[in-house]
Parts: structure tokens; sequence; C-alpha cells
């Protein structure tokens, strides 16, 4: 089964947090807006969006911080997912 | 009887309960602002709206995540439809 | 007596109840925004409005769904009309 | 004495209630954002205004139906007068 | 003593109640945002505004019409004076 | 030290009362927005910023009025000083 | 490990309170929206954001006044950091 996010939607898995602390990222405990260690499942094609042309930087396999609140979870095949903006992505971990 | 939806709108029919188990998709409880899988049943012609350009990405056949609370329900013919923005779909489900 | 709506404006008159059943729409009842049967009885120029280029996709006779809430109702000859922008339209029913 | 509205404003003289009798055009007594019927009594330049290239559509003379409450009432020798918006007009009655 | 206006802002004196009778003006006293006579004391250049291009429509002189709460006053030589965009006149009176 | 504003803002100096009361300039009491004399002490490039390409008007030494609660105030070597954006200053005092 | 910020975003790192005094900033009291000064540690690459070409003006080491407020706070290899906006960067400090 596949998910084809559309626009400039990402969709990302986050991390638990045992592998959170494995790659040295602790997250703030102050929430609210707090970010996510996630890795990128699947990308929207980009493209005009709205009337924005919207390049896509992120690929499938990265590992993004992004904000908790952002985007819309989902389950899929009993796993969850985050589908979100690639806006609400922050950055790109390496 | 036909429903054509205007520039960027969307028809779709949301898949039951059952059809979603089928699919392996399950759907988060904590609702609020939940995703919804359809079936994509008619599409705007897209083109120049309000202002932007806007080309379709999703078409009849489609099975398409949604948030829950996007759009507008209508029965036709004693079945329930939501009309919504293409930007409202958030991605296609294969 | 006549009325020219401006810009993207359409007026529409609302169909009865009556009517509703007959053409096989049946509307949800949780209002707030629930859509409504219309037909359309003018339709504005388009062009440029606002700083958008609006290309009327409405005629005069066509059936319409449309949110409640939007738009001005206006009454005119004893009849009933509303005032509505031409996005505030949702689809065109056949 | 003259006033000459600035960018896409209107000058209007709302109809009496009497006036409006006579021209069969009752309106809705559910307010809050009820239409009016008035005559154009000053028309502004248009053009660009602010960021937006507008299009005189309504000339002096025009019978108007417009929001309630939209613009501001300004009174000048005895006679009260509504500046607004020509996005503020809904349409030419005739 | 000078004041130059930035970009499309318009620097006005209140007429006092007196001159007002005198030009036969009476506002409304359903204030809020009733509008107020006032001379043009100095205008900004205008040109590229904040992504807008804006061309100056007043005059040092003009007699305008504009919402009393729009802008900010000043004391200047102990003279009241109100600073506010153009946008924010309504019309110029003759 | 040295502080280099970004884009269109602009830093700048208070004047202090006793210097208000020379220029001849006496603020309103009535605060909220009420506007305030100062100094410009530093001023960002301009240029493409956010979308709108910004052209700066003010230079270093221009004494400015401006709005009270625009800006952010920073200390510098035990000095005030308030760090807002172009358009945030009302005018410039000759 | 390494965080490249997408587009306009740009990771900073808060100096302690003891380098502000060493620098003779010394930030005012009254908190909600008080400056902070900060390093930056990474930065964008800027280009085509969101429908606007942003131009990234901070370069790596620079030391920066910035809103305490905005951007997220994130930990990374027990060290906090913030990623923001560069447009919530306020001005550069030398």
């Amino acid at each position: 089964m596949n998910i084809r996010p559309l626009g400039d939607r990402v969709v990302i898995k986050r991390l638990e947090a045992e592998e959170k602390t494995k790659s040295g990222i602790v997250l703030t405990g102050t929430a609210k807006e707090r970010p996510q260690e996630a890795t990128v499942v699947a990308v929207g094609p980009g493209g005009y969006v709205e009337g924005k042309d919207i390049k896509m930087e992120v690929k499938v396999g990265d590992k993004v911080l992004f904000s908790k609140y952002a985007g819309t979870e989902v389950k899929i095949d009993s796993e969850e997912y985050t589908i979100l903006k690639q806006d609400d992505i922050l950055a790109i971990v390496e």
C-alpha cells in the first residue's frame, strides 16, 4: 500500500524516543510547539501549489525536525504517520 | 443526476468503516482534525481560481485522505457526499 | 425590474423544500454551513475584480449548490433572492 | 459644495422607505448585514488603488444595493450620505 | 519646523467644530468610526510603498474627510495634527 | 560596537522629554499608540524584503516620529535603542 | 552531527548572560518580546520560499539580535538551539 502526498505535502514517520537518544537529539520539554524528529516517508511533487511555486527540498529517507502540532496524523497498516506541508519542516538532520 | 464542482472543488464519497479496515487504513482516534479516507466522485476544472492557477491533481476514482472538517456535506439521491477544495485533500492512497 | 450584480457576484433564487425533494437532493440537517440548492437568476460580468481575474463559470438558469450563510438576502417584487460571490457557489447540479 | 471620493470609493444616498416600496424592493428584516437601496451621488476615479487595478462599474445616478454596515456615513448640507468602497456595492438595480 | 511624512502617509489638521458648521458639513453623532473634516498639511512622496505602487491623490490645502480613529495624533508647536495613510482618507471636499 | 539592522529595519534612539520641548514637539497624552520622536542611529539595506522591494527613505541622523509600541527595545552599552521596520516610522521632522 | 535548516530558516545558539555582559549588550527587562543575542550556527539556502525570493543576509558566526519568542527551541547533543526564520532576526551585532 502506498501514499502519494499532494502538492507540497510530505509524509513523515516520527522517530521513537529510543532512536532520538541514539542520534543525540533530545527535544526540550517545554512543549506547545516543541519540534519532533522524523524520517521522511513520501514527498509530494511540489510545483505550482496554491499560487506559489514550491520546490521540494526534502527526499525520502531524510531525517527532519518538525513542529509537533503541524500536520495531520494517520495510521496506515497499523503504523502512525504525519502528513504536513514542507514549510512545517524546520531542518534536515544529518 | 450529476454534480459539476466549480473551480478547484472536488466531490468525494467517504469510505465506510468496514472498507477502511479492508484497505488497511485505520485513522487515529484523537479527532478534531483527523483525516478521512474517501473516493473522488467528481473533480472541478481547476484553472485560474480566485487569482491562483490551480492544476487538478486528483481524478475520479482516486482514493484520498482528507481532513474530516474540511468542506461541506451534501446528500444527493440519499447518498452523502463532501464538497471540498483540492487543497484540503492530503494525499492519494494507492 | 432588473438586478445587475457587480464584478464576480451572482444572484440566485433558493429552491423550495418541495422542489428539492423532486430533484432528489436532500441536504443534511447538521446546519451551520449546510449547502442550499438554488437557481441562478443573474450573473455579474466577472473580469478583473479586486485584483483577481475572475471568469464566470455559472450562467442564468443553472441549478447550483451554495453555502447557506454565504451572501446577502434581498427581496425584489416580494421574491427573496441571495446575492453572493461566485466563489461561494460549490457546484452546478445537472 | 462637492465631494470627490478617492480611489475606488463611491458616495451614495440611501433611498427612503417610501421610495423602496414604490420601486418594489422590500428588504428582509433579519438585519445585521441586510442590503440597502441607494442612489450613486459621486464616484471615485478608480485606477491603481492599494496595489489593485480597479475599474469603476457604477456611475452617478445608478440605483444600487449595498450592505447596510459597509462604509461611513456623513452629513453634507444636512443630507446624509454614505461613502463606501465599490466592492461593497452588491448590484445595480434597473 | 517641518514634517515630511514617509511613503503614502499624509499629515492633516482637523477643522474645528465652528469651521465645520460654516462649510455646511455636520458629521453624524453615531461615532466609533465617524468621519472628520480636515485640511491636508503635508503629503508623503507615495511611490512603491510596502509592495504597492501608490500615487498620491491629495495635495497640501485639500479639504478632506477621514475616519476619526485612523492614524496617529501628534502635537507640533502646540498644534495638533493627525498622520494617516492616504487610503484612510475618504474623499476630497470642494 | 555596532548594530547592522537587517532588511527594512531601522535602529532609532528615542529623544528625551527635555529635547522634545526644545524642538517644539509635544506629544499627545492619550497614549496607547502615541508617536515618539527619535533619532535614526542605523538603517538596514532595504532591497527585496519578504517579497517586497523596499527603498529606505530614512538615513542616519534623521529625526523621526514613530508609533510608541512599534518595534523592539534593546540596550547597547547601557543606552536604550528601538529596532523597528521602516514602515512603522510615520514622518521625518526637519 | 549536523543540522541543515530549510528555506529561509536559521539555527542560532543563544549567548549566555555572562557573554552578554562582556559584549556590552544588556537586554531590557520588560520582557514579552525582548530581543536576545545569539550566534548563528547554520543558515538555510534561502531562494524561492513560500512564494517569496529570500536572500540570506546572515552567515555562520554572525552575532545577531532576535525576538525571544520567535522560532522553535531544540536540543542537539545536549546543547540548546533555536530555529527561526531569517525575518525574525532584527540585526547583526559587530
